[in-house]
């Protein structure tokens, strides 16, 4: 099964790829290496889930952030690779900032929303390693943001 | 001397490499460039150094805590590499998040806990670009994350 | 125009490489990938902008702070490779960490001193990938770390 089946089965339609924010890239290649910058959990260019975990922000409502970042990274692949998803050969690594409490501990929970979806679209290939860490604040107070690096040799 | 024998004389017997807390991979490998996910301090699955530095965790304890993290990047390394730690040829980077105050300074006297057992462990190639910062909190509560990228070209 | 005349052009002379704080690399190369440590925002080997963006660090200052963490990794470039700057076919990616309050949300902001520098330097090829988040504190007190990643082949 292809990657875009995957996606119709999931009920997923990627979005129009947002614009950075700034004068950055939100894609980078080098020697068959692919940097995905930073995405937010942002619907139609509006940042659906702002606030921190541990206070406004439940684990659900956590993961459903990350969950959307994800979506975003996968829709700034799309269209900035030559064959869009089906050009990835490894998902190499995700970072994940979870705007939190100092209280909060159940950062990796919250970055399954992000996880558990890549694994869903891409099978076996889409296994990554992965750092997830508290952050105190984020860009226009977005509740997480994911990174990511993908492999197309 | 190769690196068991290193690992011998520093007294370090590495532990059973540590399952992933969710669906990620501890080790990620594409085009030679091998990615180690965050690694907590943990002894035995038990995260064993919590709370933050500038707070609870004194400087002393944060140091451990980092050299706990990079004995756990060890142990994922010994176990995904085909030849084990023998199979890296350059440390390329480490990635430190220090669970902190906002007060707190001295990330960098923290995160040596885990740079000099590196260049202990594999000299000069073992000398390594760094990323330090401090986070609000991390999973689980621990006071260190060290993530690590490796050459085995 | 070659890096050297465009610096000149925007006033810009390279500072003596820092040596890092502790036992690590300033710059780490493998695979003709180029990983620049985390630079503070140092004059002289003095941090030169401290506190915290949405308290005692205006937007402007913050601004200036990446704009001189941006000079230091290219100075650390310069010095590192072979060529120098020249060397460098394509920027890959920069991480920005940003010292603040849990209500600031201009990061992106802050960042842009450094990003707008990189391509005022290098151009087309100066386009990069950019994760962007906040942190409660960073070694010495600085307002901003900026890290890098480069190609060389």
């Amino acid at each position: 099964m292809n990657i875009s089946d995957r996606l119709a089965e999931l009920g997923i339609t990627l979005p129009q790829a947002m614009a950075p924010v700034a004068n950055y890239l939100p894609v980078s290649i080098a020697n068959n290496m692919v940097t995905v910058s930073g995405q937010l959990p942002a619907i139609s260019g509006k940042v659906a889930v702002t606030g921190k975990l541990g206070a406004s922000v439940s684990l659900e409502e956590g993961q459903h952030a990350a969950r959307l970042c994800l979506i975003n990274v996968l829709s700034q692949l799309q269209a900035a690779l030559p064959s869009g998803l089906e050009s990835i050969t490894k998902v190499v690594r995700l970072g994940g900032f979870i705007a939190c409490t100092p209280e909060f501990t159940q950062h990796a929970v919250v970055m399954n929303g992000a996880s558990d979806l890549m694994v869903a679209v891409f099978g076996e290939i889409g296994r990554h390693a992965r750092s997830t860490v508290g952050v105190p604040s984020l860009p226009l107070d977005a509740a997480v943001e994911v990174e990511g690096q993908f492999y197309i040799g």
